[in-house]
């Protein structure tokens, strides 16, 4: 009898996706069999990117990592329960950087978990060099020329140039 | 070729081990091919029960339980890093229940992280049930006599009655 | 003489009404002579209810219970101190169920004892088991079909039901 | 027949007793007919003053307010719910100054309220000008001399001053 | 050889200037030998008053200070740190009132010093008096016909009551 | 006519001094005319180093820094609202690595404003790679022989190494 793959889903809007993002995900991939980078998908909200787009942007700055055979890539809407119930993932992942963090996805987490007792919520730092570093701040050094380059991967930072110009 | 085994170590100084720590653990087998009860023995600091005795006490408590075969309990003296090395752990576990448990937590999960690279802190919540159960409010009740058979293991109950008397 | 009747309001948006509410709203009936829940209408928000409709649900759903004839419903728009005070009301009761709720409640109690001197804000905590239930999440779950029945009232699990087909 | 009477203990090792807490207790007994100040006495912790004076230096401090026939000053030991058990309370009162007393103070409310269910707890905040006034800082200042009369009451102040020459 | 002048940014919204922002200042002026008041104008986000509104409200308000000749006000788009450097600024200056205000503040100044090392953030306190009052708070009670007298300058009592009626 | 001497003094216990002090004295000399590393001495607390030899260490720490001759160091008792005024100092400063350190460090400087108001404490961060280093987890780290050389300066590892063995 085999043991079942560990399966766990990484949601976020990752408009853009980071740095720290992938951090994050090179990390799961070494406890994990498989991690599905999840990217919800909000018609309400306004974002720098579409879902197809934010799709095809991660799937290219993960796909020369050694471990990007771990690794798929997917939108979704609805609900996370639902989503990794079809995935069949046990593990819900977070990335916490700071308190104020913690206390919404704590919430979360404790939401979710009574929607779907068997889901549990795991929550992994990223690399202290990458914890100030959120999507929207990018956006906003982003939009006054300053230097992102240190903070998104280089295809994505040529994706925002372009978006912005 | 087998993939490596999935080790976590769960480092606490359970004195006493409650429910909300049995609960941790048993997520925790969800997850990883074994956890370590590691029981941090500190000579100087006074405790309830000795380093010999808590080690027992979780024995005896996770014994029953179906994933019990993927638990080890060691009582351990040292860096942290160092006894995670020692059993190829690649994991450490650690339980928050509320946000004041975290900023210690990261603190130490980021120095950690600089002492030995490739060991990951993993944060995961005990049921909600069991958020408010801390080995100290423990003591605290059952000092005077209060109720605390919803908090702690039926053995465990009995022991510190034993002690206190 | 007799003692004058201790009054208390408890604001809120209850969009919707909560299982948590409730809970809040029972715990000080045995506190206060008259608890009268407060509902803030706010024509610039968009809310799923309009106020009409959130007075009437939340009348519905307290009508049954053996605690109702020391609760009124009202709406209201502008400064709660000035509603206060035409109520007679000298508590201002707020819930909390976590931190970050608390340090936004400590500044806006602040504030309101500084235009009303008199006017003290007590907070109180639901049951740990509401304490999760935030009227957003519960449209957020509601939206994609998930279950609610256990975050609120029967009367209006109903209504959002209706109103989100 | 006649409503119960409305009873809260607010409990506290009050040493010294700082005039944070009358601001709290005399707020207090505009809502409650009975405020019980309960001094925590254990004889484990070192303190400034022994139980017994506490309970003097408090009963002095508060003989001449309009509103002391609604408070009684008593030692305790033992488990809070107990005592508020024997007195009849339903309340039981803490200030809160800011957010780290709020976590602590949420935690020993969900406990007593395992131990107690029908023990409720009030968080009420004393006057902004008293927010800093912790015993502890009181005693660090008067230590070395500095100035203490804005935070004690006038007895208790020549008391600080007495014990520490 | 002269040491050279220091040179302080004291960003913000302003909208409007409160006593808070005043105070803070003033304790500026003690420390720095030019404290640049830096009107953030968005021109995405709606606010009460227009950029030259602001800038010419805070300039009368602090117009007959004693302190007053070490204080600029200025208008500014874009990125902060080009900002300080246009004007050879090494200080970025921020008021924290409150724990959550620290929180995106540490956020902010990590970013800021990774995207121009030599500019340090330093944390100032507004005299306690003044921690409850935000610019959004006055809004909401000025909305509401409620006493703002002791929370702004006079001129900005004035130009908010004009603008709202 | 000279403008006065800008004099901050920056308090702590120092035992022992570490990079991320030695981070935070060098961006107060780039603000202020002189820094007086100011050891707090306690004689109830235990410590590793005495007073004496923190001292020493400290200078001998700072020493070949370029900026030495802006810092002085100095052992004291006492309230330090009296040191700082014996010395001419009109600003205290504080490092903040998070949060927690943070809402200690507001309550201590409304305290000290309150002593002494025209004393301002400022807020400054240590650069993101020292955050994490506290004396007290640089001494556990030492006591397990834990490689501490990235945490304080040369001399310092060296006094402890001896220290400990």
């Amino acid at each position: 009898m085999t043991a079942s793959k560990k399966i766990a889903i990484y949601p976020g809007s990752f408009d853009p996706f980071t740095n720290g993002h992938i951090d994050l995900v090179e990390r799961a991939t070494r406890i994990f069999d498989l991690v599905i980078v999840t990217i919800a998908v909000n018609s309400k909200k306004e974002t720098l990117f579409t879902g197809s787009e934010r799709e095809d942007l991660i799937r290219e700055a993960i796909d020369t990592k050694p471990w990007s055979d771990k690794v798929q890539v997917e939108q979704f809407t609805g609900l996370l329960v639902d989503f990794a119930e079809e995935k069949n993932a046990t593990v819900l992942l977070r990335g916490v950087r700071q308190i104020s963090d913690f206390e919404y996805e704590f919430q979360m987490a404790l939401t979710n978990r009574r929607l779907s007792p068997n889901l549990d919520t795991l929550f992994l730092m990223p690399d202290e060099n990458h914890a100030i570093t959120s999507s929207s701040i990018v956006k906003e050094i982003a939009l006054w020329d300053g230097d992102i380059s240190s903070f998104v991967p280089h295809n994505i930072h040529k994706a925002i140039l372009k978006k912005m110009n």
